[in-house]
């Protein structure tokens, strides 16, 4: 990780922190490491079975993590949480492209309505925290030029790109007007320990490495598609990185990565990483390509020029780590 | 009015036509050109008293015209009103920018939940249905450039932006991914006979007749910010353009005006037109101030290019009939 354990534990330490989502995939690697900084970690998540929650992504973790299941849409609920803590790490999302379709409602309410909550509860009870927001590429839909900047137009071609980014202008708007201290981080693919693996609902390459590691062939629609990739340690990084800094206050960051690689490449690679599997190139389902993006990433030149934050963990050897992880805790997470 | 009354018989004569907020400034305006031309009218409203909906907005309406009582919260309600209808035009809103603010849940479950309600129940029950969306130039927030076109940056400043842009989103991405015929105008200040004048809620223009015409001063706040403005006769005649042309399907249009103005130009227009009245300058109040936009102006050459559209009644003329309209019924609208 970019920002070492000592580092964070100088700015963490002693600090009360509030993640959403965070018995999810990178709120746990999140609340794992704060923990290990010496913050005290307050874990918010639904666990919702679609969604990314799991009680084992905290096994092991360092003591100074309380785990409160609630729900972002309760509103009473999140007026409570929010109250007395330093800095809030909102992850909290449905995430699924496919199932945002199939249960618009639900999308709105957890990334836009919920969202409203929140800002409105820190304004009400503690207009002093820190908001990191944790957005998503999804919101500029189609690229219309390549690399994607924080100045492309917003676009977004499934209705959680709608909720989503409805939920982001949430929480500039309540800087804007209200002051409170919020900045967003707009995510591309993340992958890494804790992922949800049991289906595509977070991102497909958690269901390739769970067809991987169960002797199934890959599913790789397209193929030809270019896409970059963070790995979890690189994101948590970053989350930290523009919390600890007051300039980063109002601002959007694109994450990404320079290393790009074309869906067919990465099952290949992930094949040689795994030293096992198999992939089968499809057409795309006819519910799926409406709403696919084509190639797409990120410039993140922003962040780097903001915070001297950029990726550190190559594809290959995040992929490794990611493997060996599954490897060995498999059965949690299927 | 640009699109006689003959043209639009001949277009919409027997259609029926479904109009959401049609007991409101625009909506009923629009429902007596669409039955006077011969279509079947149908308006729905939930006459909530601080929105624009007054029964006195139909008087003497042209034969043709059935009022629904209904909110488009009311997810079931409009599921069976969309039904069988040829057209809709979706007017429905919250539209004051304050309020937006003071109750931000209320301004996002009209502008953007109960859209996606109405777009579902589309997409279910009359997926050949045209759409027409009244949007808002507000979603651009203070403007980059100006005149502003579409292609703007969306940057909204206050609540109202956000929910209204992603009700607009929602309306595009239903056309993107499922087909349906919708359009989106988005509508710059409008003013004319049967706007809300009772308060500010609706444009602050209203509220000023309203001191005209009561011999109190209008309260001009600062005074230098510029302005278009459309006459309600020639925004009818923009939807009206738009839905009869298949071109428009899955576009955006800004409605607007080349004659701008200063608001304290248009204060002593206003005065000169109506033969009465005086206005002071006032200092902004400081929650108006927050999400003030500035000078703004549209360009509305896409729409011109597409369907012919510009605005054919100037300023002096459009607030000469609004003034006299509200000389005649002004117990109607206080």
């Amino acid at each position: 990780m970019d920002l070492s354990q000592r580092s964070v534990a100088g700015v963490f330490s002693g600090k009360r922190v509030l993640i959403t989502g965070g018995l999810g995939f990178i709120g746990s690697n999140l609340a794992r490491v704060l923990a290990a900084g010496g913050a005290r970690v307050t874990v918010v998540d639904s666990l919702i079975p679609e969604y990314g929650g799991n009680l084992f992504n905290l096994d092991g973790a360092p003591p100074g993590i309380t785990v409160n299941i609630a729900d972002v849409r309760d509103r009473f609920s999140m007026h409570c949480l929010v109250q007395d803590r330093d800095v809030l790490f909102n992850l909290a999302g449905q995430t699924s492209h496919l199932d945002s379709m199939h249960d618009p409602f639900t999308d709105l309410d957890i990334n836009a309505t919920a969202q409203l909550f929140i800002l409105e509860a820190c304004r009400e009870v503690n207009p002093q925290i820190d908001v990191v927001l944790a957005s998503t590429r999804q919101i500029y839909g189609r690229p219309q030029y390549l690399p994607v900047d924080e100045k492309h137009p917003i676009s977004p071609v499934d209705v959680n790109g709608v909720s989503k980014n409805a939920g982001e202008q949430f929480h500039l708007l309540y800087q804007s007007v209200y002051g409170l201290r919020t900045r967003v981080l707009r995510l591309t693919n993340t992958y890494g320990p804790r992922m949800r693996i049991k289906d595509a609902r977070q991102t497909f390459l958690g269901l390739w490495i769970k067809q991987v590691l169960t002797g199934q062939p890959m599913e790789v629609w397209g193929g030809d598609q270019l896409r970059d990739f963070n790995y979890v340690d690189d994101v948590v990084a970053a989350m930290l990185r523009v919390v600890a800094d007051d300039t980063t206050v109002g601002q959007v960051y694109n994450l990404g990565s320079a290393e790009r690689i074309s869906l067919r490449d990465l099952a290949k690679l992930l094949i040689r990483v795994a030293g096992q599997g198999s992939f089968e190139i499809r057409d795309f389902p006819e519910e799926r390509k409406r709403i696919d993006i084509g190639d797409y990433y990120s410039d993140s030149a922003k962040i780097e020029a903001a915070v001297g934050w950029r990726p550190t963990v190559a594809l290959a050897e995040g992929l490794g780590r990611t493997v060996r992880y599954f490897r060995e805790h498999f059965r949690h997470y299927v």
